[in-house]
């Protein structure tokens, strides 16, 4: 654990995210930041692994994260991608302490903030902010879970793509094409299709 | 509003139902009873339609509930359905007050019980039991729906219908088999040829 003095010099954005996202005070601020851990992710390396058990919160300082699934074909199946500022969490294997389905994996050198169950659940009972901040998250990833099912039972593979390159411009830059189409469920020949389609027009 | 007395005699499913899911002692009951307002919504008829916003929360006491979108073809998609036992709200244009993007219709005759916001939001204040069985609600909905996002991209067609079969067969077996090709996202032709490939087994 990090004296907050420290933590804040080396953690600027992240400060001024949870200060700006929850309406923290000061002191709420540097409790947070107390029982919070900082670690560096190498590029390829997992965070969690399916069948482990989620047992931190983690927010993301820098970097970029994919969560996917393996089906028993052996394909990787991508559900989420993670970049600054955004947390990560298992909420199945987190809340019921039951192994997880899925892995998460670093696309990148990543530096990451975690804080165990145990000190986030502190952190609820005596920042009444952090849980109604906590809530608001849930249900905003409810509404971008349903938009994405909506998506993909509606849209046909382009009109994915089109979203996708929309809502997450600073991903779609960083993530090579056959995660974007492992993302989007169409495959990796129509997708590229797709592109050279666009770069012709 | 009814008298409680009444709404118990005519919700025996209702009181058993959140009796065993929230944990109320039989004053919480009464009083979530005596805000709850009883409606019978005809066959066809939309309880919620797209561009109106989202008042109240909903119980499904009987019936069956599709929840859907019309994408600009005209062509309807449906993302939900809802059968006895579980609570229907547009949770995007309820909580914010927005104009809904979805409609929700019923599939048979059905019966409500309808609480509005205020009424709602009284009620978490006065039952921090009911806050949280909410907020539990709510992170049980994002699994579900992340389950299905996930085998949305994922599963073959058969075994997206294999999967629905399995986990909603109450829902299943009363529901138009072209209402289950839209929530599978696949075309009705392909669902009809997966049925009948199945049948000849």
């Amino acid at each position: 654990m990090r004296r907050f003095s420290t933590f804040a010099l080396m953690h600027p954005e992240f400060i001024a995210y949870i200060k700006r996202q929850a309406n923290l005070t000061d002191d709420e601020i540097k409790l947070v930041c107390s029982k919070g851990v900082e670690r560096t992710i190498p590029r390829k390396q997992l965070l969690l692994q399916q069948g482990e058990i989620c047992r931190h919160k983690v927010f993301v300082s820098k970097g970029c994260f994919s969560t996917f699934r393996t089906k028993e074909d052996g394909v990787k199946h991508i559900i989420d991608f993670s970049a600054e500022d955004s947390w990560i969490v298992d909420p199945e294997s987190y809340n019921h302490g039951t192994p997880t389905a899925y892995s998460i994996e670093a696309l990148e050198e990543s530096v990451i903030i975690q804080w165990t169950k145990n000190d986030f659940n502190d952190l609820f009972a005596q920042i009444p902010q952090i849980k109604a901040y906590s809530e608001k998250l849930v249900s905003e990833k409810l509404l971008t879970i349903r938009q994405r099912l909506y998506s993909a039972i509606s849209s046909t593979a382009e009109e994915k793509y089109d979203e996708f390159i929309k809502t997450y411009p600073a991903v779609f830059a960083r993530v090579p094409l056959h995660m974007v189409a492992s993302y989007l469920g169409v495959s990796r020949e129509t997708l590229s299709r797709i592109r050279q389609a666009q770069v012709r027009r």
